[in-house]
């Protein structure tokens, strides 16, 4: 590395040792190697276990390999929605999702609450098939409790649940026996490269896409779910994958195991509560005002239109952090809190900052 | 790397350096860097020169990046056909993009030759908006002269011809002027990790997209060719990409360029010369007669049910080369050409199986 830590939203700093892993897999020559051999079934089978095992993800629950979130959220709509799918969008990549549902061409309605805001309980009219949740927005740092998530599983049974989980993985503790459908993408909280997408899903997301098929609808050919399960049951997937990536989850996902993710969760509300307790009493203050919708992974601040002159004064001294999102660029920044990062970057942050 | 030499189909041999590579892009904090960045928009633009130099791909083509080659023949159907396609099938990569067409629900039509051989002139009655070649076909060693396929450009102006050359780029020397889309993905003949698909197209392909968008029909949401467009005009991807492989595809290209594309190429014809000679006259022989069909970058020997066999009697000491594909697991072995891959490592397997 150059010296320079980065607690940008994602791409972000990569996890400790990762250089080493890479070294690793290239020695061994795993990157050479058949995505059907046994050395390569043998890498897929662990990072599923592993990831069961960090995640609490039940074992009747499928774990895909695909290239990133936006992917998945293309891969849910077209497997589950003939028609409706319903949207709460609080951001830039809830509205990426309602989107996906329209090029679809689905009918997806919506409710929206303004940026940085989360939701009251809303009726919804239609029978959606699918209900989407950003449950950590990464453009606004609005975090979704979970409990708001499950009572629409209660009131919507026959709909899928899908919940995306991109920046919160693997803080948030979510219970896999309320939802159907979750994903996220590597560069965040497992501080990988980018380029790879995690889709975890239920039976009931693989019989509606069987049943959308068998009714004609096309479920779409790459990716689509009644594959990507009939590889997965063999521990591979259904094109040559990203290999590197998965190999290195494979040895992120068993550093945490050792670590154990109740010491990463606890480390994680303690390094934000460090954050959040210094920008609530300095001049640039947290976007998200209500303290229990504030995300401790993506923690957003407003600047005054100062992002520039933040983000310089940190870079100077070797810290890089996110800008705002869309049209918050230039007023906003974004700090990123993931279980790879170690609290005395924040400290450093936090110095740097109370000088300036 | 273990002292092995990989002459697999691929994922195959990294291409000299790679790990050099890796490790530049890891102490340069590359892959925590932001996609919307400087720093990675200038990487982009370089690979995208670099490519049209190398391959002769006019400026007024683009070069989009995806996650494989599988899921380029997906974009390129649901792109471009409303309702007809037609597939020249020769062997299991040419049925998966012929069945990608079906999967989309279009009308697909086919010609299809036995396995090991090639294509008469074939009069196509309906009348395609996509036609598609396996221009280099992995699974059978049979190669697709590009005069073939020129032919078709001019008996259907109005269709997208649509060539895979997955194992034969750099190699294949292709009229772009001829033909509309190609793609391939890197872990062939760029000897890089999979999980990188390289799609090429014209404005055909771009307008055909957009007409079949205002009549109404969806042309999916992720990697839909508008977007990936819109975002390739900025020297950027839709969403966060492979951006290692990008950049290591950039470093490749680069070495490429350097050595030049005339000497790769005769120098790939020279070993496939070099490798056909001996099996020509050797217990073992090629699976593909007619030697003008017959590819230089993936060869394919008949091994009589001897595969296991010869397998190991490379394998023990230290090369590795790919089983039959399908149905020919046991009954076939298949040696890759690529460029990275050097002459005195098949002077080595012709060594070691002569005396055998």
């Amino acid at each position: 590395m150059n010296g320079k830590i980065y607690l940008t939203p994602g791409p972000t700093e990569l996890y400790p040792q990762i250089d080493k892993f890479v070294i690793e897999a290239i020695n061994e020559n795993l990157l050479s190697a058949n995505h059907r051999s046994d050395v390569y079934i043998d890498i897929h089978k662990k990072v599923v276990q592993n990831l069961k095992s960090l995640m609490n993800i039940p074992d009747d629950f499928d774990i895909f390999f695909v290239s990133s979130a936006t992917e998945c959220m293309d891969i849910l709509i077209r497997s589950t929605v003939r028609k409706n799918s319903f949207h709460f969008v609080n951001g830039a990549f809830a509205e990426r999702f309602y989107k996906t549902s329209l090029e679809l061409n689905k009918v997806a309605d919506s409710v929206t609450v303004e940026y940085g805001e989360s939701f009251e309980f809303t009726e919804i009219n239609n029978k959606p098939e699918l209900i989407a949740f950003t449950q950590n927005e990464t453009s606004t740092g609005v975090y979704l409790d979970p409990e708001f998530i499950y009572q629409y599983k209660k009131l919507f049974p026959n709909a899928v649940i899908a919940v995306d989980i991109v920046t919160s993985a693997p803080y948030v503790n979510l219970d896999f026996s309320k939802i159907d459908a979750a994903f996220f993408s590597v560069q965040k909280g497992f501080g990988l490269p980018a380029g790879l997408g995690v889709l975890i899903t239920n039976k009931k997301v693989l019989n509606k896409s069987l049943e959308l098929k068998s009714s004609g609808i096309s479920i779409g050919s790459f990716h689509n779910i009644p594959d990507l399960k009939k590889f997965s049951d063999l521990n591979q997937t259904t094109e040559t994958p990203n290999v590197l990536n998965i190999f290195l989850l494979n040895k992120v996902t068993e550093d945490m195991l050792r670590k154990g993710i109740g010491k990463i969760r606890q480390e994680t509300i303690e390094k934000a509560e460090l954050i959040y307790n210094f920008f609530d009493n300095y001049k640039y203050k947290p976007f998200v005002k209500n303290k229990k919708d504030r995300s401790p992974t993506i923690i957003v601040i407003d600047t005054r239109d100062e992002t520039e002159k933040i983000k310089s004064i940190l870079k100077s001294n070797g810290i890089i952090v996110g800008g705002g999102y869309g049209k918050f660029k230039n007023s906003q920044i974004r700090i990123s809190n993931f279980p790879g990062q170690e609290k005395f970057h924040y400290e450093k942050l936090i110095n740097i900052l109370s000088k300036s």
